[in-house]
């Protein structure tokens, strides 16, 4: 199997504030074709440390990329010292420099004379033409070693590497590919995720798997090396299959889908609509579940009760349960869903009222402590979850408790 | 000024899905105290990799951080391979392994033989206790480098960082600390901001400057090493002084505060109210404003019309403007702020209408055109923008824009 590194270039990537991202979309694209990523490197536009990145890793690795640094200015290196540390030459083309100058009257400017160091390339690399910017890549392949030369943006890189690159990797990569499924899991920990379903995965020594808990829920990544793309979808299916009968409606989904993603497939399944009542949440659910394209078909209204005036006036909340129940409690809860669904006349509502701190907890209801309601057309009903985490972690853990509490709801109705 | 490289170690760090964030942590921490982080390599569970990485590292920089790879089992390799990189032995302490049982019991458990790997410290180190987990930390000073090695977890590497290695970097560091400003600014690109604030920065040579473009704003990020902490304040409140002298109301933060933190700041120091409509954003302007601790104090309510029959129903849209003018148009979005204002009583209300596609164009109005709508006590108003994007950035600018139209709306009354 070939090996891959992959260096981002640029001083603003070891700021706090920056980090590189393009490495991650290149990993997938080179597990996809079975290339493995080996190591990653950040360097800032420093001309030693960026050449022996360049030549360590042409030494240790198959395959080679690099992203940024290409543009006109003295902070950009990457030609010149990725051809010293290639113990290359750069090549001025005239051509380039004319479609250059070209671009730039087409954008109604005159080519600052700075660009021209665009025009020169590492003798012997195939240029990569960039649609999409004034920095073209470079393709080389020395000693049996590929190495990829891109700009840093990702909207510039990505159609590079998928036009130009991908398949002379495709290529020497052979014919094994990479197939994945990541399962996502509610409702349970990391460990007892990993406790019910090893005595599945242990059975497929060539398949890989990983627990990882990410935010509110686990996922569980499995995949595998093959040179047969049929057969390891099916091993995947089966064993998918397997764990989905081991731990039943816990699994949200075997296909990677967000949670936001398979509630509105069982919704427009079922052509049934949903509204959303949310307090400590603020619009989140809303937020989420309209992120997903085609969400108007289900998703009718939305309302961010915030304040106790807006509970009453626009949800119908009955004064009396707020004084006496509080806006944090199951009462609240269910009239918030109930109100909801009467306003808005959908098939289904949910509700969130919760305490997402740093402030306003006590001892009875703690920081974190949620409140989660359904209505639908004949019956509430509510569910009391006490979150971890920050002001932040508890509002997307109430929203993904308040969706998949949906979701089951609706497996049950099926 | 002293340079530091950081390692992430971890397999799963070179997936698609994970990437290192302690990086970014550690580098606003050193960048605090005046060190600039000149590489940052991550790097698997490799034998051969690490070791060189190790290796090149603490040839290149004087301080060298790494994390991860400190746990328990068969691929946890930092401990055996740093100490041979550093050509230095482990030693084992009975100690440690004594306290490691200790906590298990804690936890009801007996420890299991494999975390008596964990006992294993590198000859010389002094030991980093972890009151958050197994793993404890190293710190070396060899030749005058310093090495640093922590376990991967955020929790736990932090507080072992701040604690243990923090005041020992800053005596190394010497007196020199740097200051940071982040200005961020609206309504303007990233080469305009260049073009009209580059006289005044290039009068301060001393200050680094970068001007970045991030999702819905322009960055202008100042830092200034020093040894004077308050001369260093001055002279970054004197630049951002100039830039707000020259560019206005368009800079909308000189903290660096998010577009959501800045409109509940001014809301709250008038005292004032809002509520929000929004049909194309979803709910994500409601969950921005309502991210801000303490929100609750000027945000009332919002109300997500996705459907015209929610517009009609709770906002009040006459029928006749969905009809003449369609959803998405300048009369809707006047109609939903004035309908949300009235409903809920705020001081103000924004609203936004829009067509975040991927559907849903047109060749009048294209996937990215959004109406943005206000009204206050006597009056409402509306601008119309075209987004560029796929759906999620032209979602998150819509919301960006609804806010800071707000924001300037609340400058012009004051």
């Amino acid at each position: 199997m070939l090996s891959a590194e992959i260096i981002a270039i640029g001083s603003e990537l070891l700021t706090p504030e920056r980090s590189d991202t393009n490495s991650l979309w290149l990993t997938q694209k080179l597990n996809d074709i079975g290339i493995e990523v080996k190591l990653k490197t950040i360097v800032g536009d420093d001309e030693a440390r960026l050449e022996e990145t360049i030549r360590d890793a042409v030494k240790r690795s198959d395959i080679v990329i690099t992203t940024g640094g290409l543009g006109p200015t003295e902070d950009d290196l990457t030609r010149q010292v990725s051809a010293r540390a290639l113990n290359k030459t750069l090549e001025y083309h005239n051509d380039l420099e004319v479609h250059l100058r070209a671009r730039f009257r087409a954008w109604g400017r005159e080519m600052p004379e700075i660009n021209k160091r665009q025009a020169y390339i590492i003798e012997g690399a195939d240029i990569l033409p960039n649609p999409n910017g004034s920095a073209v890549g470079m393709y080389l392949s020395v000693d049996g070693k590929h190495i990829a030369i891109f700009p840093g943006p990702p909207r510039e890189m990505q159609p590079m590497f998928e036009n130009h690159v991908f398949d002379r990797l495709k290529v020497a990569a052979g014919d094994v590919i990479v197939k994945r499924r990541v399962l996502k899991i509610s409702g349970m920990g990391e460990s007892a995720v990993d406790e019910a379903i090893a005595p599945i995965y242990v059975t497929y020594p060539d398949v890989q798997t990983s627990i990882l808990f990410n935010k509110s829920e686990v996922e569980a990544h499995l995949w595998l090396r093959s040179e047969d793309s049929i057969q390891a979808d099916a091993t995947l299916e089966e064993i998918a299959q397997k764990i989905v009968g081991k731990l039943g409606t816990a699994v949200f989904s075997i296909q990677g889908e967000s949670m936001e993603e398979v509630v509105g497939r069982l919704l427009k399944k079922r052509g049934e609509t949903l509204s959303v009542a949310e307090s400590c949440t603020g619009g989140l659910i809303g937020s989420r579940l309209t992120d997903v394209p085609g969400s108007s078909a289900y998703f009718i209204e939305g309302v961010v009760s915030y304040s106790n005036t807006a509970k009453m006036r626009t949800l119908n909340v009955p004064e009396a349960t707020l004084q006496e129940f509080g806006a944090v409690s199951a009462e609240t809860a269910a009239a918030m869903a109930e109100g909801m669904r009467d306003a808005a006349k959908t098939d289904h509502s949910i509700s969130v009222t919760g305490i997402a701190g740093p402030d306003g907890g006590s001892d009875e209801k703690p920081v974190g402590t949620v409140f989660v309601g359904y209505a639908n057309g004949g019956r509430s009903k509510t569910m009391k979850i006490v979150l971890p985490g920050d002001r932040y972690l508890i509002r997307w853990r109430a929203s993904q408790a308040a969706l998949d509490y949906l979701r089951r709801q609706l497996l049950k109705a099926t």
